[in-house]
């Protein structure tokens, strides 16, 4: 069975002095979540955030900002036109839309352009494709509009791909459990102090997401062996303070290829001698954060077995 | 501007006492190639082979054997089952078709389930992937027929991706001509003895085909700047006698990164030390050929500037 795990991603920051993005209520996410064709699974709350795990991924709301991830074969394009539709064009002040590569693009109801098409018609952006078209790549397009990001505003993104090991291998086996997923990924470790809220997807796949005050982290696994993907996003200062943190993930699903994306940081990692560094592009964006984009992977030793198809 | 390289590609060899491929003539072959959306531009003949240089790539004719390579957004597999229709599906012992990954899947018109499907209406056959889906890869389909090859029946494709240096300069400059090309490919040391046909498309792209007896060799280049590929394939012995040529090659186009495709031949390689091999699969086909991918790449040292795509 295949998945497309890889997301379509949104980031939105509201003026300030507007209406709070809380106090719009889950009525009003659930209609722009059915936009994207997802749903709320459930909902898991702090102070400060509001975490719904979608069932095609997340959303995390706060006070003045979203993020949005979609996986599958989603539309968050219509998700956004129809927040910005709902809350006004004007009255946002910084959107950021990520899209990844996919495994089987044409299976896909919509390509990048399609979408930066239906998002000209409300705002004014700016594109760019990280990463060459015929390997991983991640296409980011942003409103033109110069936001000042906080010092901490940080974002990081892991997405990890032909996973191997144990955990892997427990990801795909039958009978798996939430309470069996969370031990192997050492959760109260990796993410200690954290409120969880997770789902364990039939036959497979898991996603979680975890807040601790302001900070979020989310999980994404498609286990499925020949197109295995999981994604691990946060705004954790994965540079200094959790240094460790990516590579402790790394160790956990030993994926044979990874990209790692980010925002106003340059996550720490030890990349193994058998890895190496394939890509890596870094883009100023003129609405204010400086992305990042690496792709490494595993150098092959001894040739493999074709997949059989028919 | 964006030109999907990629080629579509089949060989067919037909039975011993069947009519002749070649006494089938011009006029068929044009309806074969019409099929896949693409026109004969030339000819070019000898003792046993007839070489059409296509709008889109070439096709080969011996007696009792073709080979034909289509790119862009043709429909190869209209081609094969015209001909399987024509010439009759009973009469064949060999068929291999080969898809390439594309820069852009979703442009084209079927992908490659739908071709396989498509392939099945006629006769029964075999498919595999070699290489991961998110990287190069290698789709191909024969029929599931033990067909001896002859102990010289050897193939070598070696596509090339992002060229640079001085001819891939040349190659994107205005005012280029065949001459110009052919001699900074020096034609006359890489294939000698070889009868050319070539082909400068506007603004720019180039194809050849050269044969020697019943020796072949092509190159279809597609120089586009954040796009571009080359493909060379033939049935020299680039293991043994020619085993300076592939290096040659890579000498002269300077790919970022390659992949090199065979059939029943190791082609000589030497790679440098800052080129790897990120995937290397191995596959015995039923129908007698032993099928090797390799994909390589330069490791990259420095960061790189994003693509604008508005």
């Amino acid at each position: 069975m295949f998945f497309e795990g890889s997301e379509k991603k949104v980031e939105v920051v509201v003026k300030a002095g507007g209406r709070s993005l809380r106090d719009l209520g889950k009525p009003f996410w659930e209609v722009i979540v059915a936009e994207s064709q997802a749903t709320i699974l459930s909902t898991l709350s702090n102070e400060v955030c509001d975490a719904y795990l979608l069932s095609e991924s997340s959303l995390f709301v706060w006070e003045d900002r979203f993020l949005m991830l979609t996986c599958g074969t989603t539309t968050l394009v219509n998700a956004i036109t129809k927040f910005l539709e709902s809350y006004g064009r004007d009255n946002v002040t910084m959107v950021v839309f990520q899209r990844k590569n996919e495994y089987q693009s044409h299976l896909q109801k919509t390509c990048v352009e399609d979408d930066i098409e239906a998002l000209e018609q409300f705002i004014s952006g700016t594109a760019y494709r990280l990463g060459h078209l015929d390997a991983h790549h991640n296409y980011v397009y942003h409103l033109n509009n110069h936001f000042e990001p906080d010092a901490d505003d940080f974002t990081a993104e892991l997405l990890m791909y032909h996973i191997s090991g144990p955990v892997a291998d427990y990801l795909r086996s039958e009978g798996q459990t939430a309470e069996g997923i969370r031990s192997r990924l050492q959760l109260s470790e990796l993410l200690p102090g954290f409120t969880i809220d997770d789902f364990v997807f039939e036959p497979y796949g898991y996603s979680l997401n975890a807040i601790k005050d302001g900070y979020y982290a989310t999980f994404h696994i498609t286990p499925q062996e020949r197109s295995s993907y999981v994604s691990f996003e946060t705004n954790l200062d994965v540079e200094h303070e959790h240094a460790e943190l990516f590579d402790r993930i790394l160790a956990i699903f030993q994926p044979k290829s990874y990209d790692v994306i980010s925002f106003d940081i340059t996550p720490a990692l030890t990349v193994p001698d058998k890895v190496v560094c394939i890509s890596h592009y870094e883009q100023p964006l003129a609405c204010g954060y400086q992305m990042t984009f690496r792709h490494f992977l595993e150098v092959v030793t001894e040739p493999a077995v074709a997949e059989r198809i028919i």
